[in-house]
């Protein structure tokens, strides 16, 4: 048996979005950018595809820009945020995902920007008293948060985060890379300034994805070149990706609620099954709250085990079974998370971040419980 | 009939191409970063196509990186290698695609570097001796001179244009997106230190494309996040995209010379029947010369006519045939071909250009003809 648990990683794709895509490989060839009719029949589509990803976050058709993912979204909002608005000073947290830290941490170097890191609790959750005293400082800052963890699957209050950044003035950056597709998201009414999306983590394709700023924050282009994004974003569009994420993200929308109720259930099996099974069993963050956390992602801490030190994942692996330590964008460096870092955690501690999909079944769940039971049964 | 001679702007996909890359939509959905099976089927599929990229080019793996196209590298060689080596004088010419044009404007813009347009006459060549001088005063600069223009077909000396860049120090950085695919790059023996392709330029997809530096002219990256193409990309790659790339440039190598003979017959066809066919046809740039410019391009200059004045293109799209004014990239923009304008071309003639592939066929040439001398008969 193989299972897949690592969807916070990148999901398998939606038949009916490969279906979607498939004319626009086939058939539908010209360049979105020129006047003829090959060009005219290919632009349509990305307008139509706009329009739909507006509105299903009740967002305007030229808010949305659509990137090859969420790390190059998050590059321009960054950067070109900051840039464009004339700020000096950022605001983040340690846990967020590397295409904010390290971009952040570019600004910082090149000294366009100073760099404001927000403290985290053990349970992966910022510190906005001291969020409001940093603002009050600096007004006219950038805030970069997210909305949930990648790793931890702790959930930000973005109402509470987007009041104070609106009443200092700042530019809230959210990156929604994980909840994109798997909440609701009203872009009218949430007080974000820009929030991101990679169409691979909600059964689209990867290498696309988009980004929205709201009207009132304009920010300026990241990659220069022809007129396509309405001048915000120059190159030939990824047509395919592009009809990929409006369909995948369609479909999110279409049966969020079941999607999300099955997915909460795999969880909880998966659980109260594994805490069965291995005594002094821990979780990381705040993902053990099956109310108040990204319901696709479940960290577990397993108690020191000297036949599984350091060999966890890959003795799942030998055993069928997709997991991760961490972001696997960070995957290939050997430093491990430093999200769980950040949180203090023990290192004698195995850390696993299983995530799940709509894709994933009951039996998956038992079939990984009782691979993991079987690699503790020696040391327990 | 319809008839795609727009194939500068960007080509069919070859359906060897997309079978390549279904088995990635379909079966092989794993994130490359990920350790795991799922992950390294993947990875591993990422790592072949970088291969290939540079075995077919005499490039080592280590100096092909993967971009969501031609622009997204042109940004980052530019930006990043002038930052990275300090360069802060740009040496380009009027000609070239916006997406080096405007990046480097960009570049002026913010202070970060001086800029120093070549003239060209009006065949569309660079003044070599300009160059040279400019070098002379400044050296470590940036050259970015494109291989052939998109619109007007001329091709540059790259070997002298690299010889007289080594001499002086300065960074070569080539624009390839018009002749990868079309032609041989040997770029170990190339004088270039970067060049760029979009594979969607040689029957591939849009939004993939790859970057070359030269190893001992490492650059920083342009997108920060995940330690992706070797810390030198953030973002998870899209896989299907590179897949794709390496695909479609196999092919165009595989079949090169054939292809080659097949276009430039096409074009050599085209070129003396509309010659007959409308009295005082001229040619913009050097496309016209059969043996020394881009076999793929040929730009028109027909005489002025009231019936077709600003009409022409929607004349030719009305009767099937997809040709266009200049760069797809700028034709949103009503401002006309900068290209053109750089060469003093008479605005009271209509321009076109024609691009071709080894898709188009000796029908589709005598069909537009005669379109062509249909929509001239009445003012000539």
């Amino acid at each position: 048996m193989r299972v897949y648990f690592d969807n916070a990683a990148t999901t398998a794709m939606d038949d009916r979005v490969i279906e979607a895509m498939l004319p626009f490989m086939k058939q539908h060839y010209g360049n979105p950018s020129s006047v003829h009719s090959h060009g005219r029949e290919v632009r349509s589509a990305i307008e139509k595809a706009r329009k739909k990803v507006a509105e299903l976050l009740n967002a305007s058709p030229a808010e949305i820009f659509f990137t090859s993912g969420g790390t190059e979204a998050d590059n321009t909002a960054l950067v070109c945020g900051m840039e464009t608005h004339g700020i000096t000073h950022a605001i983040t947290s340690p846990i967020e995902h590397h295409a904010v830290l390290h971009t952040l941490e570019e600004c910082a170097k090149k000294g366009k920007v100073k760099l404001s890191l927000l403290e985290v609790n053990e349970k992966g959750e910022v510190n906005l008293d001291q969020l409001k005293a940093l603002l009050e400082k600096h007004p006219n800052s950038l805030v970069s948060l997210m909305h949930a963890n990648n790793e931890i699957g702790t959930i930000n209050d973005l109402e509470a985060i987007g009041q104070l950044a609106r009443e200092h003035g700042a530019f809230f950056h959210c990156d929604t890379v994980q909840t994109m597709g798997h909440y609701v998201h009203d872009l009218k009414n949430l007080p974000v300034d820009s929030v991101v999306a990679g169409a691979h983590k909600f059964h689209g394709p990867k290498g696309a994805g988009f980004l929205f700023v709201r009207k009132e924050k304009k920010i300026h282009p990241f990659i220069y070149g022809g007129a396509q994004e309405r001048n915000m974003r120059g190159g030939t569009e990824n047509v395919i990706g592009i009809v990929g994420v409006a369909k995948a993200l369609e479909l999110a929308y279409e049966d969020m609620a079941a999607h999300r109720d099955h997915i909460t259930a795999i969880k909880k099996a998966f659980k109260s099954q594994l805490e069965e099974a291995i005594p002094g069993l821990g979780f990381n963050g705040a993902s053990a709250d099956l109310d108040n956390s990204l319901y696709t992602v479940l960290n577990v801490s397993l108690p020191p085990s000297e036949e599984n030190r350091g060999m966890l994942l890959f003795n799942l692996d030998l055993n069928g079974i997709s997991a991760s330590g961490g972001s696997a964008c960070s995957s290939g460096a050997t430093v491990g998370s430093h999200v769980l870092r950040a949180l203090n955690h023990n290192p004698e501690r195995e850390s696993v971040r299983f995530s799940f999909s709509r894709f994933n079944t009951l039996e998956e769940v038992k079939y990984a419980v009782d691979k993991i039971k079987e690699l503790y049964a020696v040391s327990v």
